[in-house]
């Protein structure tokens, strides 16, 4: 029954539509208790000749990369080891910080960090969940289960894990990891 | 520069209202780059009289709560051992999962599993992110740091951890833990 | 999924503006083959102080009454032979025409020319269908069946009947009837 | 002075326009006594991808046919003895309620029971009133007068006849007859 | 035909409406010929508790007095020689520039400078127009004639003049003046 | 924080947009006293199928030239003497109100009168106001100084002038004039 209007300046492609139709959709779904089938969400593209600010015509900027996809694209990236493809991903003041670890800057600090920790690790996703922060950065959390082997060559599987990254205008600024694999080592 | 319409049915009091304008305001930040200035939400009542669907009118339902004030209650409840109020926020369902357990349905379970882990736990938070998941819940991260002493009574601190919480109709039904205990006990 | 919103000036009742709801919602469904349910209509009122056209203000009329219910105590009134009451409920240039019988413009000689007819009828509704047409006249399409005694007390019934109404500004301006009464005695 | 807004999903055509601008207007004088002249009606198309419900993309339904203009050409195929064009404007269900006659659902069945009746008819239109009924069926009232030749090769013409039509998804699914060809034959 | 929708806070009186209605109207007019009868302007006030920018309630600022009333105002005091109400609707800055003058920025100046021109002058309205600028100031445009009497006492009348004015945030910060008065003299 | 959305007729270019984006705000900030960046004015446009009023559809009329263009194209044309051109720019009824003389009616009369005044005069503007009035008219003022030569041969310059004008459908219908020429001579 809610009904939310977008007006907003052309530009934006259909899969920048969809993702505001969704994301107004859940910002009403998290107040109001209505079924999504009752939310309708109406985008108003406006020519830039028929809009104006302060008496003067504006243009709109050109739709934010899908913050989710990024870090799926990163995750791949590190996962392959393709780490010019990863770094390309970071913007300016990256920080990452992993269990056990000082925070690390530089994503060769992480591979080192890791050479006596586990040979591979390769990740099983169960969910992505992707929101804007009441400040500046998108936030994307990742979680899932950790399969590799130990540096004796053991092979390991279903460690619980989870990555909260911050996305800045495109580029990954932080990552926050949090993981099971000292409890497992713990255990064994 | 976007602006933002809702129509929605009236009964919503200020703080939701609140709520609305925040969550729209961010779900276009989302996807399209304006500063938060150049956003406005106008949030437009329907009196009941004045909205049909289908030829007949219809009334709105309450508010949900604020579900990162839901999250917060219950952690306050359950660092005082309080199980009857924490119990009253869980809703059916319910499944706790910490690292290094099975999952439990019950508190007591909980205190109980935790008891030879440490004497108690209290938690400084860094942060709390919440959003509509695309499903029905509502998704409520928490994460800092604990404090608490061990079973031998030395005392621990800057402990990191995330809970990710699930929350449906106002009632908890999931939540997922991650820290670092293991890490730091390994290293002990 | 139309939606409709309707503006206009304040002073209309819960009952008005149900009639609005379902007269635009039908308007809708009269073209586009959505279910009723998909359909949602929006009134706003506006203050008088609030709308202008041709820089001045502007104040709304009254409401027009609902015709069918005019009809519908019109009919009932006749039934009951109550005149000065049906009388009452009839505009200016009134015009009746029954079958096989002139035009008439007076009650009374409507009951002059039945009176060798039939000794009373009453009538069994089917069905109400009204409508705004193009022009000036509201109209109310009234169909069911007759009961009655015949002049000899002959009882009758199930005689179909229809009667159109046009209404003008709360009165009834004509009325035309259609039955099978011809029919019936002609079999007699 | 109401102003009414329609947002719907593109792809109806000027014509479809038309009879919702009209349609429009109508429900609002329905109520709201405004000269039509006082009454604006704006059409807001919407693209398939500027328009969510329930998250998900929509798309429009194409525009109902006129039933007025269905219900014409049904009258003129039958006036025709065209019944294969005139069966292919039926539906599911159909059925036909003359005076005197049975419920009848053939038209053959029709045309077979009006034999002995009249050579042949024809329809002078007095006026057509369509609207969308309450329910699924939109409704074609019919008016005018009858001209033709009875068994025996007299004429006759100017007898009062009404038709109402049943009309679901473009299709005919109901007739209902009245005139007084009973009454003039009575007299005759 | 136009239509005008303004979304406003709250907060703003029937006269500040009435200004809006008219202002709106004729920025319309301004450029499209439509009839001021077929220009439409709805004003929709919006609570606060409605309103968001940059996630934030905003209130609404009071309305500014109208320009016209206040330029009326002070040749009214000017008139009545009340030099402290005149004062009193002065902004800083406030400068006059008279025809044959150097510019003045204190009333007595304009007292003194005038004493040997004549003895007192009285204004007959012609017309006033107001707008708003491009800039920050109002301007207001007052013209008509002067009357009154020549320093050796002589009447003079239906001498022209035009005022402008600047008006900033409700006070008067610039006024230049053109008459005719050196062209009577010079013919005198 | 305003929001001003007009809904027109399509057919206006840009240039007419951007004059009725500009009017809008001014209009707003008339009474409101924001700053012009917190005003949006949106434009929306509606194909001629999808306006109707009083049942039919309507187009728009061509807009309005700009009256301060206009103005400042028959000062040129009158300053470079070309009077075929100015008189192009006359509406019906044209009237000019000199200091010191009759009112005139056509170019010619204007020239002549001017000849023994100075034999030639060019402007130099301080600036344009334009406004439409509450009556048919457009309203231009335009201000600055006069420089030229007297009829003698000697220069003078920097003379004070005002000019107001009223423009009707894109023609000039008056000029009132107002300067210090007669000062300035009355001084020499």
């Amino acid at each position: 029954m809610p009904i939310v209007e977008l007006h907003v300046l052309e530009g934006y492609g259909p899969e920048d539509k969809r993702r505001l139709g969704e994301a107004l959709t859940d910002a009403v779904r998290f107040v109001v208790p209505a079924p999504p089938e009752a939310i309708t969400v109406m985008i108003h593209e406006m020519p830039t000749e028929d809009y104006y600010r302060g008496r003067t015509q504006r243009s709109g900027a050109p739709a934010l990369p899908d913050p989710k996809e990024l870090v799926h694209s990163y995750l791949a990236a590190m996962e392959a080891r393709d780490l010019p493809a990863a770094t390309a991903m970071l913007g300016e003041g990256f920080v990452m910080q992993f269990p056990g670890a000082a925070p690390m800057t530089e994503l060769q600090e992480l591979i080192d960090w890791a050479a006596p920790r586990y040979r591979f690790v390769t990740k099983t996703y169960e969910g992505f969940d992707a929101m804007q922060s009441e400040g500046a950065p998108a936030l994307v959390y990742c979680r899932g289960t950790l399969a590799g082997e130990w540096p004796h060559g053991t092979a390991f599987e279903g460690i619980r894990f989870i990555d909260r990254f911050e996305v800045n205008g495109g580029k990954i600024t932080r990552q926050d990891v949090w993981n099971d694999i000292a409890e497992v080592k713990g255990k064994a």
